[in-house]
């Protein structure tokens, strides 16, 4: 096993994912495809919608023969028949003629607009007025408007949201080619963990961090699977990681605040198959106490015990990671989606990233970002905060008013 | 059946929730309450952690043992023991005295702070110099400094987001009272409406809304059930509406742009046991002709047929509704996350609300919004769009550069 002590910046952990592959393929129905990662680029083998369709209630024209037409000056078409929906038209329209028309129904031979009902009027059973004129296409998508066949329509690694979806059915592919959802599985270690299920006797605690971050492998489109608690114990330790690499693609250990703790869980890392210590150490806080192994080509994460800093390092590496493996072509992972104004000045120490948990106010589309004060051994904390205000490692920290970027968690 | 047919707006329409109660509750594992909206107040019954804890590794003592310690003038105090995790200590710790403690375990009796391990040496193996003094309580969480004994901790109508199961998790509630996820029929209705695994012939298009619909009241915590597509005929029409609400909370019925096809809509829903016609028309581009209906207490929405129409009123209009008979406290649904900078001038018409698709370009942190053009039938606009632009009724549109809140889709 190699090692590399130095501690490591946020830059060079994150660049470490391109050391593993996503993972592989899958054929999903489109019914579940939602939050999915396309595995390959999908083209369009036909025109979308296929035929001209109207898009007005009316009547289908050829647009020469409305030209002029005006209040003062209507145009009269002779009514040769009604079109219905989601049949062939079987006659044609000839200048001079109107065919009625409900919206979407295909355009007849012959015809290459539509008139708003609003702009005709009848005369007789075979005869309209028209008080505007139309341009040719207008009133009307192409057969080829919204999709031309052949045309690229998505790449491989899109995530796939409800008009995605939606895109899929219209070109009537039920069956979806998509990257498998990475398994995560989940450690929890410590002997003052129990499972909550338990009641706590003094010194014990309930098991936090694998539920939490369960649920947070979950929202990100991973399958977590809970690998339950192994004591401070080098073989039980070693059982259970073994176990976890061979069903998952990731293994997420947590716990381990104490010196002790983390030199064991080394030690375990160590002695699997095809292993490599990656990181040993982050400028991030919290935090810093991050390890980052592989086993072959499994990634090993080690996260801080203390349940606010394990969400932090999840939220600011591990979801980038997966992110990778799951596929995703641009990693849009931690956008700032919010600026927010600063409440109270804010000072960091200089060469490490700070994260700050801050909850948001708004008040009049405006909002502030209040830092969450409190230990970051406190659960509360990150329930009260709504999201993180990251402090670079080369600024001396915010001043009230500020305008900081928020990291929603 | 009751009739109004003014045009009404948003709010309007939006306020109508209120005449609706959100579903009843159900108990879930914790592992599958995720997103799921509280169904009751919740409190604690237990302090959280329980204990006091060490969050350094070092040494438990009695800050007045330090007062005064520096590195000039260290401190000395017999260590006495070791403390380890997970077990309550059998000794006590008194003033001169310091055990050994890792980050997490149980503080001894007598001792009401942890000096760092860094801030200390070892003499001999009894005996430790300290050279930083400790306030009491430094270094610590109190037994009930997360969570007290009785304290509410949660109110009804909360969305469970990962830290939040974490918390839940420390309580040791593995069965959570929650709000059930309200069921969504979804019915395709028009002539010229295809299942997605049928080849369009002349005239037909494939069923896109049902499942674009699908995929939005899953994504917002709901559970879609598809009932098909129904004919423009009464008595189909009918028959569907009639299944789909025996089994659902709410009913999405969409298509039928056709003023034809709308007036069949209003009359099956008037046909309706104990049906309503709330609304029938709403002042809002796209998605004027939207309808919105009771039949007893469930709800049924008539959404355009055209995909990016329907994508509308659904992202303005039936999420909100959706949040608020989920249980959702507050309904914090279209709150714009995001400030864009536009870049082109968009006009629009007054006495309506215009949704404007728009791409979203970064650039240094910068957000513009470009909007996207094309006609409402046309999918892939909703597909190129990251967000929407609201342009309020009493305005006359934004110029090129103007600030804009951007509600993602």
């Amino acid at each position: 096993m190699k090692n590399f002590f130095n501690v490591m910046t946020i830059e060079q952990v994150l660049d470490l994912a391109d050391r593993f592959a996503p993972v592989g393929e899958e054929i999903v129905d489109l019914n579940e495809a939602r939050q999915r990662v396309l595995a390959q680029d999908i083209a369009s083998t036909e025109n979308i919608p296929g035929f001209s369709r109207s898009i007005v209630d009316g009547f289908a024209v050829t647009a020469n023969s409305t030209f002029g037409a005006s209040e003062q000056n209507p145009v009269y078409l002779e009514v040769v028949g009604a079109l219905t929906m989601g049949t062939a038209p079987t006659q044609k329209v000839s200048s001079g003629q109107a065919m009625h028309i409900p919206t979407g129904a295909m355009l007849p031979k012959g015809a290459d607009s539509a008139v708003m009902v609003e702009y005709t009027e009848n005369l007789d059973e075979q005869t309209i007025e028209v008080y505007r004129s139309v341009a040719p296409g207008q009133n009307v998508i192409q057969a080829d408007e919204d999709i031309q066949a052949g045309q690229p329509v998505f790449t491989q690694g899109t995530r796939l949201r409800p008009q995605e979806v939606g895109l899929l059915a219209a070109m009537g592919m039920n069956r979806v080619p998509v990257h498998r959802q990475p398994t995560v599985g989940i450690i929890s270690t410590g002997d003052e963990i129990i499972d909550l299920t338990r009641t706590p006797q003094p010194g014990q605690v309930r098991d936090v961090n694998s539920h939490t971050l369960a649920a947070f492998v979950a929202a990100d489109g991973c399958r977590p699977v809970y690998h339950g608690i192994a004591d401070d114990n080098i073989e039980t330790l070693q059982t259970v990681c073994q176990k976890a690499l061979s069903t998952s693609d990731v293994v997420i250990l947590s716990g381990g605040a104490s010196v002790g703790m983390r030199d064991l869980t080394v030690e375990v890392l160590a002695s699997l198959q095809d292993s490599e210590l990656m990181v040993h150490g982050v400028s991030i806080s919290p935090g810093k106490p991050t390890i980052l192994a592989r086993s072959g080509n499994r990634v090993i994460w080690g996260l801080p015990g203390h349940v606010t800093s394990a969400m932090v390092v999840y939220a600011i590496m591990v979801r980038p990671f997966l992110a990778h493996l799951s596929g995703l072509k641009e990693v849009m992972v931690n956008t700032p989606t919010l600026t927010a104004t600063l409440s109270r000045n804010l000072p960091s120490a200089h060469g490490r990233v700070d994260y700050i948990r801050v909850r948001l106010v708004e008040e009049n589309g405006h909002w502030t970002a209040e830092p969450v004060l409190g230990k970051s051994g406190l659960i509360r904390t990150m329930v009260e905060a709504d999201g993180l205000v990251a402090i670079d490692k080369d600024t001396e920290g915010f001043f009230e008013g500020d305008p900081v970027p928020v990291i929603p968690v």
